[in-house]
């Protein structure tokens, strides 16, 4: 059966690894389409994977099969898990990789992975993307059902996901991910941003939200609603994160 | 349908960028096959990207769409285009990445990106790639013509292409790209060399051009004539680019 | 017709040089599947790039067809080969790539690639990846013979693979791969480890070995058979190369 299986690890390239959790994946299901998003995860950052998870997953087509591997807990007893919500499936260690597919998802049903049915043969306690995660995931794209892979969970584990505060007229929020052109992203929704706020970050203040880069001079700082539906700081050319030095800054909104 | 589409872009391989134009590619078209060129063409360099464009595209099957996206004026007035040259298909903004496709393709039609028809509902100012290009390129993809996508453009942006100067017996010309091996790629295509050429560049007379890596020892630098059908500067199992400091370099050809 | 074609390279992902080589097989094999295992092989470490392929291409199905290319010897009087092995297939230069695979495979048949017939109707000295594997690989996936491109080789390159010495109750081994978490994978398979058993590297001494990360407090340093079925050094949440300095550590099991 055709399915996208996609793949976010903290793997890396320079290995074996992403290699060998594909050949597993199309030795189980030949017809399966791999989609690699990203295998530069910082080890172990649990946090930005479910980030870049939850910006990339809508784009993809109902019925995506969605694999995240970052471990810090493999062989332990942490469980694993996989994930409906809304149509799509989801694999992964039950370490809160999943967090904001269950705060933005209508229909969220966990169950365990515990059938070695499902799994290669022989397991390792050390890579379990290639023996637990991509068996299972190239199983369930051949139509397996999440309900025989284990029992149903109800106490997943949540990484915090802080919102912003609102104290009438002023917002409170932060930075919560800095991307590979020094842009820093907040946790703060377009829908909350009125016409004619001042936003205040480290030590600077910027008068609006611009539309795009090019509105400001280049090498200039400016605010703008980023392609993740949330307020960004970037630099026209240039990156924001060479002038905002703390990535934990707080942002403060306030209408003018 | 089956169909190529390339993605060469700046956006790096740690993000989740790529990852949302195959989403989005694979939801408007679930039978495309997506190639990745490189993702790591160093931010903004628009020449970069279209000498690697120039390099690779020739070698795809005809009707392959190629999608590039190194893009420092998005969301500003800068135009999107595609363009059909002998066959092929390209997509991206109007910035001189098609440079060397305008100048060595037999047939070359250009229309600009303009009905929204064939974007996503909603298209952010900051991230083209995944919102107007991937799905533009999935659509043509499916048969949709360049000509549905708006009006023709005649006046389209060309980098400038520095050819080499040719005075009798000598040719000055330069180096335009360096590879990660170091090898270090000049303007001057194979059939200007005459045998029994002296090539001149930096500090270092070379007496002749070498038919391969092996004919020099271990460490000293060749001139040869590389894959991309241009003369090279290359060291035999190490880098031309530790000899041959300044890639700007003037490279003087003179027969002996 | 579908069939599984992997690349391992030294190329690495900034040039054009891994998209040409996939346009080329395209071309001549539009059904063709490709899976990149890594184009990070540090430039021209064969041994690095031959124990990645040992521990990646048993994972693939039956039939594929995996290219490897790193070549310090690209355009001198090294042969290309191609290796059928257990129903596999190998393309590469015969430089000690394939190693692992002749030691491991039960049935080895080696052909030179010298017909002219299958490659890119021009070749370059310096990109054979792009003008004679890729083709080549393209014309197996498509029912080519190995006997269709040269004569048998009986006489491959060999690398050295330096098995663990064992004298009694001891085992002398060694540390042959650094991956990128700092894990340091020995040559110490794991039925040669019997239980009860005290393990020696540089300056650490370890009692036993551990059945998961977990067992050993967070930045210390365990032994633990990884997934490559090998004795490995790592540390919980840590890097094991950190700790132990030099790669080449011999590495002492005693029982108790």
């Amino acid at each position: 059966m055709k399915r996208i299986i996609t793949l976010i690890t903290d793997f890396g390239l320079n290995d074996h690894y992403t290699g060998a959790m594909k050949g597993v994946i199309y030795s189980i299901n030949p017809d399966a389409k791999i989609v690699d998003i990203t295998h530069n995860i910082p080890r172990q950052d649990v946090f930005r994977g479910a980030f870049i998870l939850r910006n990339a997953y809508c784009f993809f087509p109902k019925g995506t099969i969605h694999v995240v591997v970052v471990d810090p807990g493999v062989g332990s007893k942490r469980r694993s898990i996989t994930v409906k919500a809304d149509q799509n499936l989801f694999v992964g260690p039950d370490n809160g990789l999943f967090s904001f597919i269950y705060k933005e998802s209508k229909s969220v049903k966990i169950n365990e992975i515990a059938n070695p049915k499902f799994f290669l043969p022989e397991t390792s306690n050390t890579f379990h993307g290639r023996d637990i995660f991509a068996p299972v995931a190239a199983h369930l794209s051949l139509g397996v059902s999440i309900g025989e892979l284990g029992n149903e969970v109800l106490d997943q584990v949540k990484l915090e996901i802080v919102d912003p505060e609102v104290y009438g007229d002023e917002i409170i929020g932060g930075v919560i991910y800095e991307d590979s052109f020094g842009n820093l992203i907040t946790n703060i929704p377009a829908r909350m941003i009125k016409s004619g706020s001042r936003i205040c970050i480290d030590k600077w203040v910027i008068e609006r939200v611009s539309k795009s880069y090019s509105e400001v001079q280049r090498g200039e700082l400016l605010a703008i609603v980023g392609s993740s539906g949330h307020l960004e700081f970037s630099v026209n050319q240039g990156r924001a994160s060479d002038l905002i030095r703390s990535k934990s800054s707080r942002v403060y909104i306030r209408r003018i």
